[in-house]
């Protein structure tokens, strides 16, 4: 069997996957990224991982490559640049230095963008040539595919919707200190802000009164909204009104046929979604009306971002 | 002589040329495009106008087609739907229309991506594979050119950045009434909007005191600021502030080498584009900084339009 090595690298979690030529994932695991704040144990531990997935897989396994997805890659110099959400701070060539512990075709890529390639191969997408694939995770990332191929840009950092402004210059900051960015709105930490935001406005009592920031969780909320406590309501409420307006901007640069959602917040379904498609049809310019859809991806939630790193050389690949 | 005919409509002036394979404009001239508010009599008028402008030329001419860059123009349906600077309201299917009177290859696509087109094939643009044309006339146009192709968008609508919302619902209302929207800000328009607000705001003596918005023009404002008017000094750098934020949100999404600049305020010289670079800087993303030009256009600034429409035909020949 012909697998490659896909490998996510998140905020919280690097997960690691084999996956074959139709996206499906043979083997997978994780480990916690904060573990390995060593950049060299880090690599170690990403090659030991990987010899015991393929070590696991019963029968011949050819090895074609391997996919990385993070944060912050730069597809054109296979680096990772001051991601926010993860603990080395300055450049990493990351590339340079896993290859010599894998010597194999390998590929670095913004782990949104990955996403995109993995839809366009795998997913729900592979017959549109203009969509934006939204991963709302710990941050906000966006890949962006027009004309039917991957954008870019010069230097191949393309697609950093997260940290647009959305107040011209004021507002929250996000973890690159970005006044009014949007990822300090639209994401898991967004939405735990926002809950703040909404204890500090109003008086109206909730469950929230009694957790304290670092103790929230995302799926906490969406039990909460289900439960019907109003303050979880109006964040959900007011983070999809943020991520409507900024989705009807973004229609305006490269106009989609759809933007694809995936990643932790999604998963709130019905709390975040349905707002959303209220104030995204509310927002959009007349000329857009009814031609761009929101979608769920069509990978599957837990080893999407797995698939779209392995899409990475898959797609190099004919088959 | 091979020559095609370049139509750019706009607002205020309809401008017909006819332009060689190196970009050179042979003839050209303009009307008032409020003076044909009749569809058949505007487009009768682009027909004549074209005819007596090939019979100006000496000598053997053979037309290879027309181009048209307009407001709110899709390349993919041949209209121009709902342009808020134009007379026509409804989606005008102007190309089918055309053809019926000059029967020859013809395109038409938004004045900015045309624009882009130009500057890729003509001007100072065409070693970039990554750029971003915009053009600060009545309104705010852009032309997007990533992996060194025009994003066209899903219906030939992309690029439509002056819609795009600043201020999460609120502000000022453009003509097509998005709230906040940048056109409202960054534009001819949009200055004279700010010289309002700037009286509003301030007790300064200005001129601008003496003068009805309607009897205000660009030129008054730049020549203000040269004799060193504060409300236009302080309305210039308004509006270099809120054209920088917007620059460095546009990098975000496809990481353009450059914005190349032209229409009316580039004209503006040193009161916009100074101010303009300096906030650029401060408000780009770290991972960006250094690396996104801002220049002014490489065409001649009276026939860039026509050049950029022209380029529809001549993109498609082989020379």
């Amino acid at each position: 069997m012909k697998i490659v090595i896909g490998v996510d690298i998140g905020g919280t979690k690097t997960k690691i996957g084999l996956v074959d030529q139709h996206g499906k994932c043979h083997a997978k695991t994780f480990f916690r990224t904060r573990e390995y704040p060593e950049l060299e144990s880090f690599l170690d531990k990403i090659k030991s991982t990987s010899d015991e997935l393929i070590e696991s897989l019963e029968g011949e396994v050819s090895v074609l490559g391997c996919g990385i997805g993070a944060p912050n890659a730069s597809s054109k110099n296979g680096t990772i640049e001051n991601a926010s959400n993860l603990v080395w701070k300055e450049s990493v060539p990351i590339l340079e230095k896993l290859k010599l512990r894998m010597p194999m075709p390998m590929r670095i890529m913004n782990d949104a963008s990955a996403a995109a390639l993995g839809e366009m191969l795998f997913g729900g997408a592979n017959k549109m040539k203009d969509f934006i694939v939204i991963t709302l995770g710990t941050g906000f990332g966006a890949g962006i595919v027009a004309n039917g191929q991957l954008i870019d840009g010069y230097d191949g950092f393309a697609g950093e919707l997260g940290h647009v402004d959305m107040t011209i210059g004021d507002g929250r900051l996000t973890g690159l200190g970005v006044k009014g960015g949007l990822e300090a709105y639209v994401s898991a930490t967004g939405l735990k802000r926002t809950i703040m935001y909404m204890l500090s406005k109003y008086m109206t009592e909730s469950r929230f009164r009694n957790i304290a920031y670092n103790d929230l969780h995302g799926e906490d909320i969406t039990k909460a909204a289900e439960e019907g406590d109003e303050i979880a309501l109006m964040a959900f409420d007011y983070t999809a009104r943020i991520m409507a307006l900024a989705l009807a901007n973004f229609t305006a640069f490269t106009q989609p046929e759809a933007f694809i959602l995936m990643g932790g917040l999604t998963n709130s379904g019905k709390w975040i979604l349905e707002p959303l498609e209220g104030y995204f049809n509310e927002y959009l310019l007349d000329v857009y009306k009814g031609k761009v859809k929101i979608l769920k991806s069509g990978m599957h939630g837990k080893t999407a971002a797995i698939c779209g790193a392995a899409a990475l050389i898959w797609e190099t690949q004919e088959h």
